[in-house]
């Protein structure tokens, strides 16, 4: 170690929906040589609910201030001394966050949930990515963008989601209308964090992440930045001042928001000054840290997905139907940022473990644990069974929330590792579905390269991946990409590096186990993917009409080839 | 009681799958006197087994001997004092038994299981009922009687069954010609017993039941009794000796086989020379021991169900596509019988049960029991979950066994007990879906009397099924109606009566407790079975095309509007 000395450093800082992480990672190589992290107090693992209304989901701003303060500081302590840490080679910092988390803010960007009337309104805290209760006007957006035949849609799948900045402020309006009042301006977590970290939370000045304003705000530099005032206007005129007190240009992460500022810094032991990043959302960050480049897909595997992909600026590239979007910079600066997902994947498995596993699975250790040791054993195709992936809706490429799971093929003598099988298998046959799109509109994809938990933890998830895609499966070696990402921007905006591309190159990397497809597998798969398609488009695409006469019969002619009956 | 002295009683004989019954029943009144339970001894629950097919399911011949004296003995030991009962004032006996359930035997009508060569081999055995080897000879002969523009299938819904006589006969042929060879002929065991109880077991004349060739065997007086030796023999020359050693005639019940022979009489403690009933199948007797008449449909419901009606013979009756039986006398002489059925209901739970409840629903008491408890507190439609009856196959009205079942709706809050009602569900609409189709060809269902296990002891799937078929649903007074039944045609030959129908008005009758259609459920159900039939259309009908893709949101809005979410 002595010889590399003095060693410099970037932090990462991730803000997840249960927690936040900081990182401390070696620009040189990505070593990692101090993490921590900090659950957020208020409510439900941090999630504040409402008993009467399950699509509701906030959080306390005031977690993510106390969470910067305490999983930075606890990172730093958590370095081994061998490591050569010293607070002035921290280069650069950057910050990721979930989103689109939008926050009412005062005029002067501090969050209206910090004043004493409105420490209790629910409407006044940040507006977590889950929350849904904006559906109504989601669809409404999405209506009215198209009767007005305006391209905003092009860019994010067609439909604009619940999920998104515009559809929660409208809902806001219409449900809190004094919360609406109070508030001077929105800014997204991932804007707020690094004005917050320099001093720059003004809403008309505060730098803003062309990740979220691209992917969620319908920014984009075709026609000019937001959607047009007429456009807001015919939605609600009030919606106008929000897009007058927000920055013109929105920015990519590799750009300074500014330098971190005395206060902060004493407060961390960190040195005052130091670079800070703009904001981008984390699975756009953790893309960069599992190595994203054109030709590759970054799949980010947890309770959900989501998929990424980037291509060169000077390259052709179309609008995708149902993908969520596709933003210039939003994910590494000079490409276009591509972002597809599922909405439920590692959420099914849990669901299906916490409601439908017998007791013999769930007695002792882990039920996934029980439950894959008994579906390892079977043969693609030997259940009989198939399901659809649709159990929390559709988000590629249907971008549809009304849609539900589907099992099909029980017999008398189904078990459980055989839906649970089947389930593994339906999120793989949307993952290919995803890769499929990207194809078909001319995004090769030339290699996967999976994070996340699932990714890391489950050999038999990431086997039936390769089986069913018919591509190897690669691993990120980071297990925090996201909060890697984080740092690979702030080693950027530190000077180290001139592009992400240079960073990556070597501060990313994957595993040495790649799960590859085994020819068998992959050839039964190729035909329960047919059938698959055939469900996924009989239940998913509107005005579309077919015979479903063959599914059952074709899942138990493979069964009894798979089985080889008499 | 002593006014009404001698009292006199008739005595039904009910063969099931794993035991035979024996009640002892007053004719007046049809008062239930004494019964008795014999489980067979052989096999797995008295079904033999091979592991390495499961399709195959046999009996052993002998456990039917052993079984009548057994229970009949104990069922008079087990009569009170109280009763009065005298053997000698045992006027007749009615046998009932599973079916098709065809056993090869020699040329005096004995069975080659008793032969010590073939005593182990499993083709010299009863051929159960539910033994589905023979699916490809049932495929064969269906598409042969097509080919050759033969009326045989018209009358049992259009489709051979694998369970039938003629199937199964042929599969022997072609897989244990060593049996077939040595078998001089292949009597059901609906005749076997009654032969055996009369000494008259001489295959060419042993009283052959017209229920069990009617709805088994393609007999139909129309056609002249059995199918041409020209038929047989194109699907096989050897299968003409079957029919040329068959009674050219067969009948109904209500004609006595033969008297009682002083070997068996004396065995159980009978007196010689007691009528004996032709016998017929467990569903047929237990539809006229639930009080089954024109415009009352009976629903025998266990692991599967029987639907039975009877149409009187002077009425016009069209074919009914995908019923599986229309045979005249078969149920109550001088009438039509019409069988209909579901290849699972309690089936269906019972795997559900097993295989996919969770340890809080099975940790104490009956894992039924707590599930109802809380799919009970449903409203219809609130799960947003909709299923298919389909795990064991579709008997009425798609008469294929090569379909599976179906769930759709599930989101990651979906629960067990909602698993369970939308499975309760799925049973009640293949219900309605039987009704209706008995309505569409004139056979109007004016009364719905439910009989067996479930109807006993379930009142929440009464009240389901109430609520789904909108139809009041009454539950039979007996909780025996197979061994009831036979009874009845035991006191028919005994002379009491001079009808079925004189009897069944003095012996038969309903609870008190009827199960009602509440309007509110009745009106969600009605647009749920809207959904189910786009299913069953979907996925049971060939060559029909159609869009689903308002099923999924249908139910989201059905499952809204009950839980009257925001």
């Amino acid at each position: 170690m002595a010889k590399r000395l003095p060693r410099r450093f970037a932090i990462g800082v991730d803000y997840g929906t249960n927690s936040v992480r900081a990182l401390v990672v070696d620009v040189e190589d990505g070593t990692e040589v101090g993490t921590a992290v900090f659950e957020y107090p208020s409510g439900e693992h941090g999630v504040l609910l409402d008993s009467r209304n399950p699509n509701l989901a906030r959080q306390n701003p005031a977690d993510y201030i106390e969470g910067f303060y305490r999983c930075v500081r606890a990172a730093i302590r958590s370095i081994p001394k061998s490591a050569g840490f010293e607070p002035e080679n921290v280069v650069g910092i950057g910050v990721d966050t979930t989103g689109s988390t939008p926050i009412p803010v005062d005029e002067n960007g501090w969050p209206l949930a910090f004043q004493k009337r409105f420490a209790k309104n629910l409407a006044a805290q940040a507006w977590l990515w889950k929350d849904h209760t904006s559906y109504a006007e989601a669809a409404e957006i999405t209506e009215k963008a198209r009767q007005m035949g305006l391209p905003y849609l092009a860019k994010c799948g067609g439909t604009y989601s619940s999920e998104w900045f515009w559809s929660k402020i409208l809902h806001c309006r219409r449900t809190s209308p004094e919360v609406f009042e109070a508030a001077y301006s929105w800014v997204e977590l991932a804007d707020f964090i690094p004005g917050w970290l320099t001093g720059n939370l003004k809403p008309e000045t505060i730098p803003r992440s062309i990740c979220a304003a691209g992917h969620k705000a319908m920014y984009h530099p075709a026609w000019g930045g937001l959607p047009s005032e007429e456009f807001l206007a015919s939605l609600d005129p009030e919606l106008v001042k929000i897009r007058r007190r927000y920055a013109p240009e929105a920015l990519p992460a590799d750009r300074k928001a500014g330098e971190l500022i005395p206060e902060i810094a004493r407060k961390v032991g960190l040195r005052p000054g130091i670079p800070v990043a703009v904001g981008a959302f984390d699975a756009h960050m953790g893309a960069v840290g599992a190595g994203i480049k054109p030709g590759t897909l970054v799949k980010i595997i947890g309770t959900s997905t989501c998929d990424m992909m980037v291509v060169p600026m000077n390259e052709d590239l179309p609008d995708i139907p149902g993908l969520c979007g596709i933003v210039p910079h939003s994910i590494v600066p000079g490409m276009y940022g591509l972002e597809a997902g599922q909405s439920a994947v590692g959420d099914i498995f849990n669901w299906f473990v916490k409601y439908l596993t017998p007791a013999q699975y769930t007695a002792k250790g882990d039920p996934h644990a029980a439950l894959t040791r008994e579906a390892e054993k079977l043969l693609p195709g030997e259940s009989g069974l198939l399901a659809l992936d649709w159990n929390n809706g559709n988000r590629t490429i249907l971008v549809d929330p009304l849609l539900t799971g589907l099992l099909i093929g029980q017999t008398l003598l189904t078990t459980a590792p055989e839906v649970y099988r089947a389930l593994v298998e339906a999120t793989a046959f949307g993952a290919l579905t995803i890769i499929k799109r990207f194809e078909e509109y001319g995004v090769a994809v030339k290699e996967v390269i999976n994070c996340g938990g699932i990714a890391e933890k489950n050999p038999f998830v990431m086997q039936v991946y390769a089986d069913v895609c018919n591509r190897p499966m690669k691993i990120s070696r980071s297990a925090q990409t996201c909060a890697l990402g984080a740092a690979i921007f702030g080693a950027v905006v530190g000077g180290v590096y001139k592009s992400v591309e240079q960073a990556q190159r070597r501060m990313t990397g994957v595993k040495p186990t790649v799960y590859r497809p085994r020819k068998a597998a992959a050839a039964i798969y190729a035909r329960l993917y047919e059938l698959y398609r055939k469900l996924h488009d009989a239940f998913g695409l509107p005005h579309y009409e077919t015979s479903l006469y063959d599914v059952m019969k074709a899942l138990i002619a493979i069964r009894k080839e798979v089985r080889k009956e008499v």
